[in-house]
């Protein structure tokens, strides 16, 4: 929606179950959301829909439920537990904390923080005597580097006990049961494993709702295949992921590719999918070349052999990794952004619409009783019929007007009213959300007219 | 499965892609396990079966989905930082270390120690040389409680770090959101409020495969209701729960209720359902009739007023909880022990077969080429066709008779062979896997025959 701030968003969640702030009546734990009930429909939807997109309809593609603990060699294998770290450095003044990078790319656009060393960074705040954003003095300690992995203790004593830390990313869940899903699969490269879950990083300076937060959910999808073919699939998920965007009902012109120059140790290529925020451009997807990088680093670290046999080629080598994946809280977010429109009516009347895609609003069908007392019972059979079939609500509060919006406003496609005609011919209206329109239909009709219109379609 | 031990189920799952050991190329982290393909897509099944008879067909019935991580205030409120503990001590002979109230109970059917203090427990091990399970010897240190709760560090030094915890149960986040719920769903008493999600106990003693863990994940459900109407809820839900399990296909006398003679300090009435497992009758299912506890803590502990506007008596007062809660993982085990059968057949042959009901079968239809040069690619076509609806597989490597084996023993509850007579009169022959019967039909009117077979239904 044009103009709508993060904050505006924000509110419009609250207000109406999307979104709430997490453990609210405590005053919040900062940067956690907890999902309300239209909310945790709307991600339920849209978890269905990348099922339907990267699993049931991709050949060789099996989902994973790996656990969010591990055993802490694997972030040594993977690199998070030396490199996964934040520059940070100390305001002397005013005692705040800051990232190192975030201070020279505010205060500039002369040098990229991103590639430079920690040295360079502290040199450069010094010589340009960058102010610290909260008093405006220069004067900051040294650059430290924090890891971001969440740490905690297995077993109950501090004797006993050895550090794990939360997943900061899902991957490695994929990568270290390559070999089983490989096995138990009975399949060849290449093949794709993906997963749905949650992720933890410990970041100082998250914020924007829940663009940045320090849990979050990833839809993660990691493709084995062999050294040659990595560059072509490299290319091939950079556009699934458009397509899987323009499918959940994103304009292509409101998304957009970046190319990374920067890239990390893993990546021989990186490339973001973006979408517009109030911000700006913000990434709700990555696409990643890694290369063999993970499973040899498995293969050291573990000492287990990760290799893959090519029933063709009789070769055994370690396959080449190509990731897309996807923030499942962000795209949330994106398609709030994207559909949620004030329309002007007649009379100077506006309305809230959420112009959702059938397929991932959270409620179908509303059902409305005309006038309460003389409609309720039979509107309150056809709930509960309906209902047994689709994500239905019924309301039978204030005027049917009233009742249309309160449907609008979280993306109800559909309203079904039962008045009079009802009663004496088996009638009901049903209201369409985006057009506004009308149509008259028998009772009888509703099943059939109702049975592909939420079904999720793939062109 | 009759004589089917938890260490053949375990080997079980791993060979057929249900559930691997976690981080298994490191040895493993004790206690977590993966879910592999077919395992995560019988959960994800699982899930929307609960969700269906939980959420979309109940009434003023709403799903949440909260963060792990909390405000640590809530630990204070609902208890768990002052009392979720187990009483551990150490063989001061071996050093192993295990929880008193199990050395009681193994060692005696005399007392139980459930219902002891720390003092009387160990007061009567020494007094009774109860012997260390590992060495034999009787000397143990005192009693120590230990936190069951994993702790981690918000911020990133050690001095503006503040402790928070995993979760150990998803219900407060549900309590805490009760007023924005109430708000945002514009609803009343009695409504309730599930969830699905994962949560977190350090524990030292678990073990038998995945029925205790220390990551699971949990399906709660909490009704809101007066005080008065609570013990008639109570009681309603432990029926209910025994329907949801009926209705997932787990037999009536392999269920059974076990009311709690001790109860917890939140609870006024507290049941399991247990279902047989190898080792015995274990929970699967708690309902307990908190009462106003939970929402009266978090009032006194927040300082928010979390009362309820009674509009017919015009009352304000604190709702009663009944909670209904699901332990997940424990559900995939019992339906795996409930529907995995060996059957004798013809000539001495045998078969393992997962009778699962077809809505929840990882796979719906296996698609197979009776011979693989002649009819694959009609088998293909068909294949393609049908995955845009169902979570099909495609197998045309081996006799036919082990491809229906490998379909029986993942549960896949159809297979669909093409043969000749496609090719010549379009038919092709459904097997179903339980009667292993067989039947032509045209491939127009699979379409038809299928419509109905996955769907969730509720009698």
């Amino acid at each position: 929606m044009k103009n709508l701030t993060m904050e505006d968003l924000s509110a419009f969640c609250n207000q109406y179950g999307f979104i709430f702030k997490g453990s609210e009546i405590y005053g919040g734990l900062a940067n956690t959301w907890d999902y309300g009930p239209y909310g945790t429909r709307l991600k339920n939807n849209i978890k269905d829909a990348w099922r339907y997109y990267f699993i049931q309809n991709r050949d060789n593609s099996y989902e994973l439920d790996s656990d969010i603990l591990m055993n802490p060699t694997v972030w040594e294998a993977s690199g998070h537990l030396a490199g996964f770290s934040d520059p940070l450095l100390d305001c002397k003044s005013c005692k705040t904390r800051h990232r190192a990078d975030n201070l020279i790319n505010e205060f500039t656009t002369e040098v990229n923080a991103d590639s430079m060393t920690q040295e360079e960074m502290i040199h450069y705040i010094r010589e340009k005597q960058i102010p610290c954003p909260k008093c405006g003095k220069s004067d900051f300690t040294d650059i430290r580097q924090f890891n971001l992995m969440f740490a905690t203790n297995r077993g109950v004593t501090k004797e006993s006990a050895s550090t794990i830390y939360l997943r900061p990313e899902n991957a490695q869940g994929e990568y270290v049961n390559f070999l089983n899903v490989l096995r138990s699969m009975r399949t060849r490269l290449p093949f794709g494993i993906g997963q749905i879950g949650k992720a933890f990083r410990n970041e100082i300076t998250p914020g924007n709702f829940t663009f940045r937060t320090i849990e979050f959910e990833q839809m993660e999808y990691q493709t084995f295949c062999k050294k040659g073919e990595d560059e072509g699939l490299y290319e091939y998920f950079k556009d699934y992921g458009i397509g899987f965007f323009e499918f959940l009902g994103i304009q292509r012109e409101h998304l957009r590719h970046h190319d990374h120059e920067k890239l990390a140790h893993y990546a021989k290529a990186a490339c973001d999918i973006e979408s517009l925020f109030p911000f700006g451009w913000g990434e709700i997807n990555g696409t990643h070349n890694r290369t063999d990088f993970d499973l040899k680093r498995h293969e050291e670290y573990s000492g287990k052999v990760l290799e893959y046999f090519d029933e063709e080629t009789k070769e055994r080598y370690i396959p080449f990794i190509i990731e897309s994946t996807y923030g499942l809280d962000r795209i949330v977010l994106a398609l709030l952004f994207e559909t949620l429109e004030e329309e002007e009516l007649e009379k100077g009347d506006t309305r809230q619409v959420l112009k959702l895609p059938a397929f991932l609003a959270p409620i179908k069908i509303n059902i409305l009783p005309l006038i309460k007392k003389r409609h309720g019972e039979k509107a309150l059979e056809l709930y509960n019929c309906l209902k047994r079939k689709y994500m239905v609500s019924y309301d039978d509060a204030g005027t049917i007007g009233k009742r249309y919006r309160r449907g609008d406003v979280i993306g109800t496609p559909y309203a079904v009213t039962i008045d009079d005609d009802t009663l004496e011919n088996g009638t009901v209206t049903i209201r369409q959300r985006d057009t506004m329109e009308q149509v008259k239909l028998p009772v009888l009709e509703l099943e059939h007219y109702f049975s592909d219109k939420f079904t999720i379609h793939m062109s």
